[in-house]
């Protein structure tokens, strides 16, 4: 029997990613005076950048405002103004700041779910941009926990089920990223839902792998009918 | 009677600031060929900028990196070469990768207070730099609990006796920042003492208040004796 609802926040309950598609799209105009190359080659040697950084910088904002500036400078070869490198570090200061607008029908879903389950959110990014975003989505009354981590892994959920006495067998975690949301709470005994987000971060794609079976849904407003399924499916309360 | 240590991380267990006040000297050394301001009031102006940049960034590495290179561009107009930026931000990346030095005598405090007590660790800053310092402070095994918050206030420090059942009357909180460690546990009914550390960032001072008592210990290795003796003239055991 499902108790516990675990639910991403960036791109599953709030847009994310788009916005970072949009800043990094400013981010060529931006580059593109300065040198004399084709976006596809920009974009991946940014990847490049934030793929170097990660383990120093971790995910979020700052993290990628940084491979922004140092990406600016290495493709131009130190030939980019810094005034034009303050308009890169305006980028993210707009991104940290730009308002939390949730995905359709997210509040509805929520609030049917917290009827019958204790529903948490557990995202990634930022501590203090998580924290801003989740109190800013007017979803913070409905829950029964928030935790922001830094890595979505094994350990990390681990030690969410211990904190929190949750067995993984009544936990499900719901996200759009197989990476992060998915495959690790199955290889604790969890269950999981995937609901994809329009666009994805090279940084989160995993090939498909056919023994791995989970849900998938289009919407969130498909998960309390899921999630109610799913329990009757299981063994009978009483 | 006394029954959870929370120990603050930086400039309590590791040292903390004075890396970043070595930073701030190389910076300067960096930007002073590019404008002519004294080192006062290029770090007034490294301060400022800070002081701007906390409500959307926050504490770390990552934010006073941000930081760094916005005064740089600020104070020259513009005219510091992208290169020199670069040197800004490798930094910042020194500055995270630094190793965790313990100050004194922290070991022996921890291991023997774990004898008696619960140990949790409270810090503020990056998720994953401080999570990385815990790992990596060799403190890890020995501690109940670790929290990395964005802001070390009355809110913050009522959300984690609320999350871990603590009464406040049997918490102590334990610090270099009158500020962050100190009256806000005192505000709640906790327990709180001050271990300063011999530099305090400016954004973390505040004026001394004749009314707020609390202790003031010159070194770590005086905590056991000192919770000892708390305890001892609390309300007998049995």
């Amino acid at each position: 029997m499902i108790e516990v609802i675990a639910l991403d926040g960036d791109d599953t309950l709030w847009h994310s990613e788009q916005l970072f598609v949009d800043t990094q799209a400013r981010f060529r105009e931006l580059v593109a005076p300065y040198v004399d190359v084709d976006e596809a080659h920009l974009d991946a040697l940014l990847l490049e950048v934030e793929r170097r950084n990660l383990p120093t910088f971790g995910y979020g904002v700052k993290a990628f405002t940084l491979s922004l500036v140092e990406t600016a400078i290495e493709v131009t070869d130190g030939d980019i103004p810094a005034s034009r490198l303050q308009a890169i570090l305006d980028l993210g200061r707009v991104l940290m700041d730009h308002p939390v607008q949730l995905l359709d029908g997210v509040t509805e879903a929520v609030d049917a779910l917290t009827d019958r389950y204790r529903v948490m959110i557990i995202t990634k990014g930022d501590l203090l941009h998580q924290e801003s975003k989740i109190a800013r989505s007017g979803l913070d009354h409905l829950l029964w926990q928030a935790e922001v981590v830094s890595e979505k892994d094994e350990r990390t959920y681990r030690r969410i089920l211990e904190r929190h006495g949750i067995d993984p067998a009544t936990f499900v975690m719901v996200g759009n990223s197989v990476r992060s949301d998915v495959l690790p709470v199955l290889a604790l005994g969890g269950h999981a839902v995937h609901i994809p987000y329009h666009v994805t971060w090279a940084l989160e794609e995993v090939e498909p792998d056919p023994d791995r079976a989970f849900a998938v849904l289009g919407s969130i407003r498909e998960l309390p009918d899921h999630i109610q399924a799913l329990n009757r499916e299981g063994p009978c309360p009483s």
